[in-house]
C-alpha cells in the first residue's frame, strides 16, 4: 500500500484547510491508500523529512482545523532545484509515497510541475497533483479559485462598513486590497454598495495603467457630487510602463521573484499625502487590509469553504484513477441559469507559473469602476453580506 | 407634547446604532414623548436645522439599522462654543425639544456637558444626556463601554488568524490597533491566545512607556524561544516622557486636540524598520488596522449590542424621569460569580473630557503582556470566538 504526501505553499488562505481535508477524507476512505502523511512547510519539510500523521487526526479535529484559517501544515516559499528535487524523490521512495498533493497557488504550481516533471525524467512512480488555492484569484484555467471568495467577502464586508464610516465623518477614504498583478480581490469591494450614492466610488485595479494626476482628478470630481470619496486601490497598480507604484516605496522580492507589497502601509499613506497635497481636503486617510484578508476567522463564503474541500477531493480522485501523471484542478462554471461548478483536470504547466488577469468586460470603459458582469460572477463566490440599512432621507 | 432629539458624535462604532435604537424605541413608548427627532452629523445638524423625523422610520428598518456599523445618523468632531449654545437652545426651543441625547466618547460628554451648563446658566428647560460609547473602553465611570466588546472582537478574531498566518510563514509580524490613551482594545489581541506558543507574544500599550531598545530585545527573546513573533501594538504608546512615538511620523491634531493616529500605516512601518535594521530578521511585516476595528459588519458582540441598546433606554428613562437635570449612563458590573450589569445616572462633568487607562492590575509585570485578571474581564463583553484548531504535533 503506497503513502500518500499532502502540503501547503505559497500565502494562506481561509480555506486551504479544507482542500486539506478534502484530500485527507478521500485518502482516508479509500483502501488503496497506506500511510497519509502532511509535510510541515512545504517543501521543506519533505527536505528535512518533517511529517504529521494525518491518519491519527481525529475526525472532529480534523473539521475544526478545517474551519481554521491559514495552512495548517505550515506554509513555503520555496522554488525547488534540480538537488532538491532529487533528494525529495529520495525521501518519498523511502516513504513509499505515490501520490503527492502540493496546495498553494500558482507559485505552488510550478513547484508540483518542476517535481511532477523531474519524477517523470528521473522514472519516478509519483504522481503529482496541485490542489488550487489563491485569495487572488488569478489561477489561469479556473473561473475562480478557492481562497476568492473568502477574502472577496472580506473585502466586501469592509468596504461596507468603512463606506458608513466614511458616511458619518467623511472626507476621502484610501483602502489598499491584495493582489499582485489581478484586481479581482479589490474589484470585490464593489459588492459593498446597497444604496445609492454607496462606495466604494472609485476602483483602481492592477489591469489599468494607473496615473496620478489623473487620480487626483477622478477624487475631486466624486467629492463634488457625493461630498466625500471611498477609494478601492489594489496594491499591484502600476504606471503605464508597467512599474509598480508601491515599488516607488517599498523594496523587497521572495525568491520567486515578487515584490513584496503586504505587511506595508507605504503605498495607502503616500495616496492619501498625494490626495492631501493636491486637492486641499483636510481629512483624508488610507488603510492598508494587509494579512486580515487572508486570515481572518469567522468570515468565510460557505461556498469558497465547499469548493475548497471539494477540489482537495478531486485532486485525490483524479491522483488515484490513474488516468494522469500530475495535473491540477480547475474549477469551472456549468451553465448560466443557475450557479454550479464542475471540477476538471487540467495539465501542470497550464497553471504553473503564469497567472490571469481581469477579463476587459469585467472592467468599466472608465477605467476606475468593474462591471455588472463582474458584480454578476462575484456575488456567488461570496454569499449573503451582513444587513445593511441606512435611515430614510440620509445622504 | 414635548420632544426628543438625539444625535450621534465622534468615532462610529459597531453597535452606536443599538443605542440610537434604545432611545429611540423608548421614546415611541411613552406617551409623555411628541416629536422624536434626530439631528445629522451631531451638533452641527442642530446648528444647521437637518433633522430627520424618527417615528417615521419603520420598526424593521430601525432594527436593520440598529444591526449596522456606523453612525446612522452621521457623524461630526466639533466642541460648542457659547454661541453655539445659544443658537442651539434657540432651535431647540422652537421645536420644542426637552430631552435631548448626544451618543459618542468623552469628547461627546464633553459637548453633552457643555450644553447642559450653558442650559442651566440660560434657564433652559432641557435634559441633556449623554450615552456612552467608544471603542477604546476609556470613559470614567464604567466598567467598560458600549463598542468597545464588539471591536475588541474584531481586534481577538484578527489576532487569532493572524497568529495562524505567521505560524505558517514564520517571521516577525507586528499589528498595530487603535487605542489613543488607554490600551483596553490593544490588550484584546491576548484574547487570540489558544493554545501555547499562540501570539501575540508581545503587547504594548499606551499606559506603559514605549522603548525602542527595549522592544527589539524583546522581539529577539521571542524569536530565540518561538522562531517567531506576533506583536500587538497601540497606536497610543509614547515614550518615558508621555511623547507620542507615532507622532515623530504623523503629524495632525482634531478640533479637540487629538492627534490624528489613525488612517496611517506610519508607525506600524517605521517599528518593522527598527526590527528589521536592529536583528537582521528578513520577513518583518506590519499591518494597521484601522477603521475596519471600529466599522466592520457581522463580527459585533452580542452583549455589546444588548448592552449599546440598554444604555440608549436607560438614558431615555433617566432623562423622563424629572430626576436630573443631564447626565450621562454608566455601566457597572454587578456581583462576581456570573457576569451581569446595571446602568446607573452618572453626573456629566465626571465623564466629560478626561479618560481612564488601564489598571494595573490589568497590565503584566513585564510591561509588554497582560494578566489573567484582564482576560476574566474583558472575554465576556468579546464573547465566544471562532473555532481555532492546530494540528496536533504543530509548533
Amino acid at each position: 500500500m503506497k503513502a500518500v504526501l499532502v502540503a501547503q505553499s505559497g500565502g494562506p488562505s481561509m480555506v486551504i484547510n479544507q482542500s486539506l481535508a478534502g484530500v485527507v477524507l478521500a485518502a482516508r476512505a479509500d483502501k488503496r491508500v497506506g500511510p497519509i502523511l502532511g509535510a510541515l512547510h512545504g517543501i521543506d519539510g519533505i527536505l528535512g523529512e518533517r511529517f504529521i500523521d494525518l491518519r491519527k487526526v481525529t475526525p472532529a479535529t480534523l473539521e475544526n482545523v478545517a474551519a481554521t484559517p491559514s495552512s495548517a501544515l505550515g506554509s513555503v516559499r520555496r522554488k525547488p532545484t534540480a538537488d532538491d528535487c532529487a533528494r525529495i524523490f529520495e525521501v518519498l521512495r523511502r516513504r513509499g509515497v505515490k501520490w503527492f498533493f502540493y496546495i498553494g497557488g500558482n507559485d505552488s504550481a510550478e513547484t508540483a510541475s518542476i517535481i511532477s516533471e523531474h519524477a517523470r525524467a528521473a522514472g519516478e512512480d509519483i504522481v503529482c497533483f496541485h490542489v488550487p488555492k489563491t485569495i487572488d484569484n488569478d489561477l489561469r484555467e479556473s473561473d475562480h479559485t478557492p481562497g476568492y471568495g473568502s477574502a472577496a467577502r472580506f473585502v466586501a464586508c469592509a468596504f461596507m462598513g468603512d463606506d458608513l464610516d466614511n458616511r458619518a465623518l467623511g472626507g476621502v477614504k484610501i483602502d489598499v486590497v491584495m493582489g499582485r498583478h489581478a484586481g479581482f480581490l479589490t474589484a470585490a469591494s464593489a459588492l459593498a454598495r446597497v444604496a445609492p450614492g454607496d462606495g466604494p466610488h472609485l476602483i483602481y485595479l492592477p489591469e489599468r495603467p494607473f496615473s496620478p494626476t489623473r487620480f487626483v482628478k477622478d477624487v475631486k470630481d466624486v467629492v463634488k457630487r457625493e461630498g466625500r470619496c471611498v477609494i478601492a486601490v489594489s496594491e499591484g497598480i502600476a504606471d503605464a510602463k508597467g512599474n509598480l507604484i508601491a515599488s516607488r516605496f517599498i523594496h523587497e522580492v521572495d525568491s520567486h521573484g515578487n515584490a513584496q507589497l503586504s505587511g506595508s502601509g507605504a503605498l495607502g499613506d503616500a495616496l492619501a499625502n498625494l490626495v492631501k497635497e493636491k486637492t486641499g481636503i483636510r481629512r483624508v486617510r488610507a488603510d492598508t487590509f494587509g494579512y486580515l484578508q487572508r486570515s481572518f476567522p469567522g468570515v468565510a463564503s460557505a461556498t469558497d469553504q465547499d469548493e475548497a474541500r471539494a477540489a482537495g477531493a478531486a485532486a485525490f480522485a483524479a491522483a488515484v484513477s490513474g488516468k494522469h501523471a500530475g495535473g491540477s484542478i480547475a474549477i469551472r462554471r456549468k451553465g448560466t441559469r443557475r450557479y454550479a461548478v464542475s471540477y476538471d483536470v487540467v495539465p501542470l504547466a497550464a497553471v504553473a507559473k503564469e497567472t490571469r488577469s481581469m477579463p476587459d468586460e469585467f472592467i468599466a470603459d472608465n477605467g476606475h469602476d468593474v462591471t455588472q458582469a463582474f458584480i454578476d460572477y462575484a456575488r456567488p463566490l461570496v454569499g449573503q453580506l451582513p444587513v445593511k440599512a441606512l435611515l430614510p432621507g440620509i445622504i
